[in-house]
């Protein structure tokens, strides 16, 4: 039930040409500030915004028949808009269930590739429930956004783009909330730079993983405060067991480094970053990051840009 | 003193490596909008955040022993950038003349490359007379920041990348200040793609190109009012002549339609885009190019991305 290499790698020859291999971008700049080189692997510029149509490919193209009937998920945003378009491009149908307070800008993103919405109340509960009453009456299969090897493996395929082009890193570091991005980061980094130190980025308001490694076992949160809306899920046992053996330390960012984060971004890479994809700059540039020794370079996994207009901070 | 395509693929060896690959980024849903598939060179993703690195660093490599004593410049901006960190790449001082009203993030953008700044007032005048000044003292070469067939040969390498990407493209549009970028484009679609329909895209509050191309002869711009501050400067006779050949037209855009390409170029493809750079997809999007027939893909030069970040547009 875990994830290896070899899953990653077939995955990223059966999403080639399906998914963008994104750019990474750096800023001498920023390098300055972090006093380190940074290598910025900018999923933002993936389809549909982010990451997750890594992952939902790869799981969405490994489905059997059962595929006809359609897929479901529950989603704040990014991995339902990935579903939707993964299950597009498949030729079936989607169907979304999406907590009622999803920014604008991914509900219409959703929209915009065909797919079913369903509004639930924003609770893990009420999505769970109302997802099993979505393929009660469709028949859909369910593509969890991080609980399954498959779309683990499929979020790998970013960090072996960004370690294939760049080459070498001291470190790498991803964000986390139900852990898929950093899990598969860690499957491709440990395997191809075994040298390598990993780090997670998350934000204080929404710490179950730095809690959960820290206590040795699972402690969801219970209530989440920041503005990283694609960062409030916790951890599952699958990306849990997968952090605990690679990670090195999780670095907890305030909303505002996080805000600082994504105002550099745009002024020196000039990119648009929603608040969880500027965490793992935010943490590169707080005082417990700039102490550590031995790190010279480092990858930096931008997860996601879809930000609703209003929100740009000013 | 003009241009071909040989100096353009000499140009594309010269700086490979030394410039950024850009990538071509696609949207459904800015399709949707234009009724048509739409690429968009992201130039605004180049180092210094423009496609000026190119053409400057084109120029500087091809200057002999007189770069020893440094490389002078006059420029709003991102040419300012790109010379100055050309020059830091060839290990030679930078002098760059600057209107004082110059955005925030460009004059900080030159300073970070250890040039030495001499602010002017905002006439072409004071900027030709305080970089003569600059030039007596110091002996530095002077680059002009469009008329100069070496750097209209860098930047048609951006256009070069475009097409090697994608392939045969119907149309391709650039945005036009001095008409470097846009000869660049010329020189490189007619040789590469002979039928494809070449177009222009200029803010009607600095509509030289325009009024030059219907008269016949060079009108330059006698007042400029336009958000769009890297398109304020006029043709010259080499620009005219290269775009006189090879433009199908000039498609004028107001400041409100350059706001909403801007905002929708953050929403839908994640990326900051300063307002010279929108003007292609504004144009892209009024009535006067949708109702272009037999256009079906367009290429669009995202020219650069400096903006001052208290003008993002909310």
């Amino acid at each position: 039930m875990s994830v290896d290499f070899e899953d990653v790698r077939a995955a990223a020859s059966r999403i080639e040409g399906i998914v963008a291999h994104t750019p990474v971008l750096t800023s001498l700049a920023l390098d300055s500030l972090a006093g380190r080189r940074l290598f910025f692997k900018c999923e933002n510029l993936q389809h549909v915004g982010a990451f997750k149509f890594r992952g939902a490919s790869n799981a969405i193209a490994l489905l059997g028949e059962e595929a006809e009937r359609g897929i479901c998920t529950h989603s704040s945003g990014n991995h339902a808009q990935a579903v939707a378009l993964a299950a597009k491009q498949r030729g079936v149908s989607a169907y979304i269930v999406m907590p009622e307070n999803a920014p604008r800008v991914k509900i219409e993103g959703v929209r915009s590739h065909g797919a079913e919405i369903t509004f639930c109340e924003p609770t893990l509960e009420a999505r769970e429930r109302t997802a099993a009453a979505v393929m009660e009456r469709t028949g859909a299969t369910f593509v969890h956004p991080f609980d399954n090897p498959k779309v683990v493996a499929g979020q790998g395929t970013a960090a072996l783009e960004l370690i294939n082009e760049i080459g070498p890193l001291d470190a790498i570091i991803a964000p986390i909330g139900g852990g898929g991005l950093m899990s598969g980061t860690c499957v491709t980094t440990r395997a191809l730079l075994p040298e390598a130190r990993i780090f997670g980025a998350e934000p204080a308001g929404a710490d179950d993983a730095a809690r959960s490694l820290a206590a040795g076992h699972l402690i969801p949160n219970k209530g989440t405060n920041t503005i990283c809306d694609g960062l409030l899920t916790s951890l599952c046992e699958l990306t849990f067991g997968i952090l605990k053996e690679n990670l090195e330390s999780i670095i907890t960012v305030s909303d505002e480094d996080v805000v600082t984060a994504m105002k550099l971004l745009q002024e020196h890479l000039d990119i648009v970053v929603e608040p969880s994809g500027a965490t793992v700059l935010a943490a590169v540039l707080t005082e417990e990051f700039r102490a550590l020794k031995d790190i010279d370079s480092v990858g930096l996994v931008i997860s996601g840009g879809n930000l609703d207009p209003e929100m740009l901070p000013k």
